[in-house]
């Protein structure tokens, strides 16, 4: 029996867990501080009451033998992919069909699924820093080449997102065979205009690559003119796959459901991906939840609507409060409006470890090292605004405190 | 953008569309006729009043700031791998570590994904006939190749299951790498004794093959001497994968839980495959639902064995009526004894289709053609136990009155 190799170039990074130890250790010989986390991308605030109604009254139809429910539709049941044709884009104007929206135990899952429908042989762009699981996933998959003294995998085309781009990646000068965009962006907390967007559709289009469109964060958008899903780009049907999640949209990162879409007119030769997904989910899952489908469901009613709105809030107040009080403390910093992330340049001089270890030792305060999201993060910081509002101007005062001249 | 080809190779199966197709257009030219679905694998009994509860005080919990749940740990609660681990293995004395199991959102997931950490290179030996899974997630990662005029794939060792072996397969003339066992089989309904999964564990060891041991049937197992786990058989640790599933032992098929057990001494070139399946799943997976995890919590709480305890014993009872109706009414039957699934031999003459489509016309019941789960599955049929008593009695009525001599 062969082992796939592949696995054993993936160090654990360490990221989070080396996060929470340092901050273990800090308790530890600090047993009396007051140690407030803005470091993990993990909601706080409870369920919708629409939501939880909708769970009690789907857990009492599995008591009742008249309205039990055995497996579900394996991409999702009609009320669930209803609502989210209907809210998430015939009401934006965007047309995709139902059989076109795959449900899923969440985005993490998609993501890393998805390469099953793709050849080992694909060169794969990626944008530096980012969400860690794209690149962990194409490792596993084979197709990320050897790594380099820099940290670098040598079949990896990156694409670097720093202050000097205004963290907008460049077009690659070698072409990907598939693109991953994450917008708004974990962990800079950037958009990207329908105008850069669109750059990236035609860009695909041309060149025949496919982009995996992350949009997992889009409910946190709230300027005009910034687009919540590719599709809202002309052509991006023949050339994207959308991957959603109610996450952070909801508050379900404890509840696991998100979809992905994949149009029907999306053709590489002469093969639609559609039915290719379709066959991938139904062999290798077996759909959602029935309750969790039922909650899913009631975040598009009307009440359902308005409570996800308010919490939304709570958090996007959370990140104003960051990022304003770190801008007034003297740093430089970027995201915080359509994103809970704030991404902020650390002091000359630190790098985003030293950073982390001085802000825990003098703030008591823990935030995730830029570093830890790729090689180009280096010298950048990311705080969260998932945390309590009271706790957040509490850590705020207290950077402000240490770093404002 | 390349696909990956493997999966042009898939034709689909149609084995239960077709089934749905014909028993839709039968009751569309006899509106008038009451027909009866022993076919499908999916129970119909609904979930046990402690599941029920349990799951009432954790959507309560979720809407509660106090005690709000965000991400899950990736391979499950403490509370419930620790439930897994005394009774499924501890009480059973059988010696698993709690991180030796992984919590997932069911076996079909863990079956199809768990290749993952395979090389492609990998030679798989498969039973014939078996859940179509096994060797449909082969295909599409490449292991299968090519189908011949027989429909065996050209890479496959298929091991024959058939009256003339007892339906127990013999050890392969040629040595395979990975090696899927289900026991109590699905669909045959047949089990291996000991002695049998002995035989099976020593050829492991000896040529260094792995074994994906399939039990999610265990909990129909009622006769004594019989393993429910293959770690009962000693050095399995070292050469066996098991995978489980809630979905019959307590009614789970909607809620999508199951677990997979992988021992840390189970190794192949050195590398222990347990952080490395630990690796993928923390990668590719979030985690389930905590809901869904208080759910199947309550299964081992002393009301919850005793309800679903019930419940098996309900659908133990259908599958007794099935399996000594059809033996009065002459046929040779198998299984129905440790299993929900009778595997009968067609009348002479019939193929498994045939005897389909006169069972559907002549007695209006639906069953499933056993050649749909394989070559070998020629000559045989399917019928489950999951029905209503009522309805199942009332079919076993209308076959003996057409077939009984």
């Amino acid at each position: 029996m062969k082992i796939n190799d592949n696995f054993l170039k993936i160090e654990s990074s360490y990221l989070f867990s080396t996060v929470a130890k340092k901050q273990r250790a800090y308790q530890a010989a600090h047993p009396e501080a007051d140690v407030i986390r803005l470091s993990i991308g993990d909601v706080t605030r409870p369920l919708a009451p629409a939501v939880i109604d909708a769970m009690h009254k789907a857990v009492d139809e599995m008591a009742c033998e008249a309205t039990f429910r055995g497996y579900p539709p394996e991409y999702g049941y009609d009320f669930i992919l209803e609502a989210i044709q209907k809210n998430d884009y015939t009401d934006r104007g965007i047309d995709i069909a139902k059989d076109e929206i795959f449900l899923s135990d969440g985005a993490k899952s998609d993501c890393g699924n998805i390469g099953d429908i793709f050849s080992v042989d694909n060169k794969v762009a990626i944008c530096d820093p980012v969400y860690p699981v794209y690149i962990d996933t194409n490792i596993m998959a084979g197709r990320s080449g050897d790594k380099d003294e820099n940290g670098l995998w040598s079949n990896i085309i990156y694409m670097p997102c720093t202050a000097e781009n205004n963290f907008t990646p460049d077009l690659p000068s070698e072409v990907p065979d598939v693109i991953y965009l994450c917008f708004p962006n974990n962990p800079t907390g950037m958009v990207a205009t329908k105008e850069q967007l669109k750059k990236w559709v035609d860009y695909a289009l041309e060149h025949k690559s496919l982009i995996l469109f992350d949009s997992a964060y889009e409910s946190f958008v709230v300027e005009e003119g910034i687009p919540k899903s590719i599709y809202e780009i002309e052509g991006a049907k023949k050339c994207a796959i959308e991957l959603r999640s109610f996450s952070k949209t909801a508050g379900f990162t404890g509840m696991r459901c998100g979809y992905t879409v994949v149009p029907k007119e999306l053709e590489f030769e002469g093969t639609s991906l559609n039915p290719l997904w379709a066959r991938r989910q139904a062999t290798k899952f077996n759909g959602v939840s029935y309750i969790t489908q039922r909650a899913a469901e009631a975040i598009y009613s009307e009440e359902g609507k308005k409570q996800i709105k308010e919490t939304l809030a709570y958090y996007q107040n959370n990140a104003k409060i960051i990022f304003e009080g770190l801008k007034d403390a003297g740093f430089e910093c970027y995201g915080g409006v359509n994103s809970p992330y704030v991404w902020l340049r650390v002091p000359q001089g630190y790098t985003s470890w030293e950073f982390f270890d001085e802000l825990l030792e003098k703030c008591q305060v823990v935030g995730t090292p830029g570093s830890g999201f790729g090689p180009a993060g280096e010298g950048y910081f990311r705080l969260t605004a998932f945390g309590s509002t009271e706790k957040t101007i509490e850590a705020i005062e207290r950077i402000k405190s240490v770093y404002k001249k």
